[in-house]
């Protein structure tokens, strides 16, 4: 079902194959004037002898419906605003600014796999980072994608090595939605020792991409990539990226778009962390801990609104005021009388006393000759 | 050199003596009134039969003579305001709220040391953290301690194991000024395994309580203690703190002074960072990796101003426009011809061939078989 014109559709098969992802001389005005204006204005173009030559070339060499079948042998579908499949979301690319000359809503995007586009993005997080990930970086990667997941949120990702491939396969082990986009056509594996992962996700989740089929990964298809990334997602968590890492170009898409950018610290002494505690330092990102508080970051307001991780309630919690203000006079180390605590506690003598007998029931303090000591050497505050 | 008479000092004397530190019932009055009112109208107080039997007996049993010759035999002295070596910077806690019924500028401070107190907290920070550290908060307390002390800024810490002591050896080792706030007795050690290190601390820098010599330590003194770390110091780094931790309370006296409080980030998998993560979080704090970004914040502004760490500039980056865009077109993996390479960069093929001779002169494409691809398998993006 869609409200797309088939003229419509295979004008922009032709502009996807001839133009480059995310160029927003294409994507800014195909947003504005539908596919079919821009590629009759572009035929015109190429009649021009001097600027059109290539050009006219090129679109002669595309026949957009063999495109198509193409595509469908492969199992592959182009996906196009007002197919019932878009989602609206991504619609909120043609508001945020270019980065690196590269911006628009994609005139299509090509997708291979059982999921449908707009139910996979509609709770779905990008989860990225460095492809020189460290094991505690994937661990990480791959325990909040299964939380997202094990919520029934999708994990988005670009099928890199590290930590993108982590937050793949954590969402695939716990049986949750997983999206791929990649910098190359939907059929092929980019890197290509992530081949059987790329088919597998394409088998029980979805493979991506804005670049037509047989196009090869490049570094400005991979920076297009980054805002498709952002684009499907409710909002972006880095997990570890070093200062310079394509990782945080997808978290300047996701800000960009105003969504929320997470980053997840490690320690200062790793390189893979340096990237996310700049984001951090820079208030780009909020620090999580967890899948939990990404959810709680994404989520719908108060759905996943979390406590303050807290130590579970002590012993010195249940004490009654006076019971605590004597426990927290009586000394650490070496043991005082009931009258020098007293004092310190500005309490009477005997109600003093009283709970000491309180306290040394409960464990807390210990006696010995007539003095009083904490019984345990625990950390004093 | 001091504008305090011996009357005034005395007075205070007698009540560091028979008050708790941090007792704002005692210390917001003297701060308001001096020390020799608010001891009279105790006198007067302790004349009355019921209230004041155990009072007036504290006041008698105390000699402040006695008292501050016993100190200086122990080379403690006893700092009040108007004294020279008062620091100003501490009678911001008159101002600052009152935290666990604890607050106050400190009647008095006893000092064990040859630093004097003003000029060793003139350039401080507070580095604290967990008891229970990791080598890894070790290791980050120590460097970050160091580069402070190579500066000449004091390390001001509670001499407790974990971060603390590795805060104090690391200014010790690079021969910084360091000083050491206890919650018991100036005279004395807590914990009793850091007895050398505290009196080397008193040796080369300072030793500084506000309990009077001879205290034991109790619960609510270190709380008190926190307080006068955090007011001898422009700012306080937290390097690792549990949930419930005493450095989470030192770094609430620092943000209830308006001073920078930092936080040094670790693994999320690691327990003796979440107090530190927590308090990222809620913005309680900024987030820090070194030293230098240390002194950035609590420095004079422009001091310290460091420039975001950068990747060395890459090859790439001194590229011409039009060679960087041909390079951005050559395919990762799968060769292509100078033709599609031209058409993807959107550039005429004569200048992109004359910019393929200069990528593969700077060694960065690959060429065989009349095809090119990019010459290392490097991050794409």
């Amino acid at each position: 079902m869609s409200g797309v014109s088939g003229a419509e559709r295979l004008a922009r098969v032709v502009l996807s194959r001839i133009g480059e992802p995310g160029d927003p001389r294409l994507t800014d005005l195909v947003h504005e004037l539908g596919g079919s204006l821009v590629l009759a204005s572009l035929r015109e173009q190429a009649s021009d002898r001097e600027l059109g030559a290539d050009l006219a070339e090129r679109l002669a060499a595309t026949d957009p419906v063999q495109e198509l079948e193409r595509a469908d042998r492969q199992a592959i579908r182009f996906v196009v605003p007002g197919d019932d499949e878009w989602p609206e979301m991504l619609d909120d690319l043609a508001h945020a600014p270019h980065l690196h000359e590269r911006g628009g809503v994609p005139v299509g995007l090509w997708c291979r796999g059982k999921l449908r586009l707009d139910e996979a993005s509609e709770h779905a997080v990008a989860v990225v980072g460095s492809r020189s990930a460290t094991t505690y970086g994937a661990d990480v990667a791959g325990s909040i994608a299964a939380t997202l997941a094990r919520a029934t949120w999708s994990v988005v990702s670009g099928a890199a090595y590290g930590i993108d491939q982590a937050a793949h396969r954590g969402a695939l082990a716990a049986r949750g939605p997983t999206v791929a986009v990649l910098a190359c056509g939907a059929d092929r594996a980019y890197p290509a020792g992530h081949k059987s992962l790329i088919d597998y996700i394409a088998d029980v989740g979805l493979v991506v991409s804005e670049a037509a089929p047989g196009c090869s990964p490049t570094r400005i298809r991979f920076l297009a990539r980054n805002r498709v990334i952002a684009g499907l997602s409710r909002g972006a968590v880095v997990v570890e990226a070093a200062v310079r890492s394509g990782a945080l170009n997808t978290a300047s898409w996701a800000g960009g778009l105003g969504r929320p950018v997470m980053a997840v610290p490690g320690p200062v002494t790793s390189a893979p962390s340096a990237g996310v505690h700049q984001l951090i330092r820079a208030r780009d990102a909020l620090l999580v801990t967890s899948g939990e508080e990404v959810l709680e970051a994404v989520g719908p307001v108060g759905l996943f609104t979390l406590e303050d991780p807290r130590e579970p309630e002590s012993l010195r919690d249940r004490l009654a005021t006076r019971e605590r203000q004597v426990l927290d006079a009586v000394p650490l180390r070496q043991a005082a009388d009931s009258g020098s605590i007293a004092r310190t506690a500005g309490l009477a003598h005997g109600r003093t006393k009283e709970a000491l007998l309180v306290l040394h029931r409960a464990g807390l303090v210990e006696h010995s000759l007539g003095r009083w000591r904490v019984a345990m050497d625990e950390d004093p505050v």
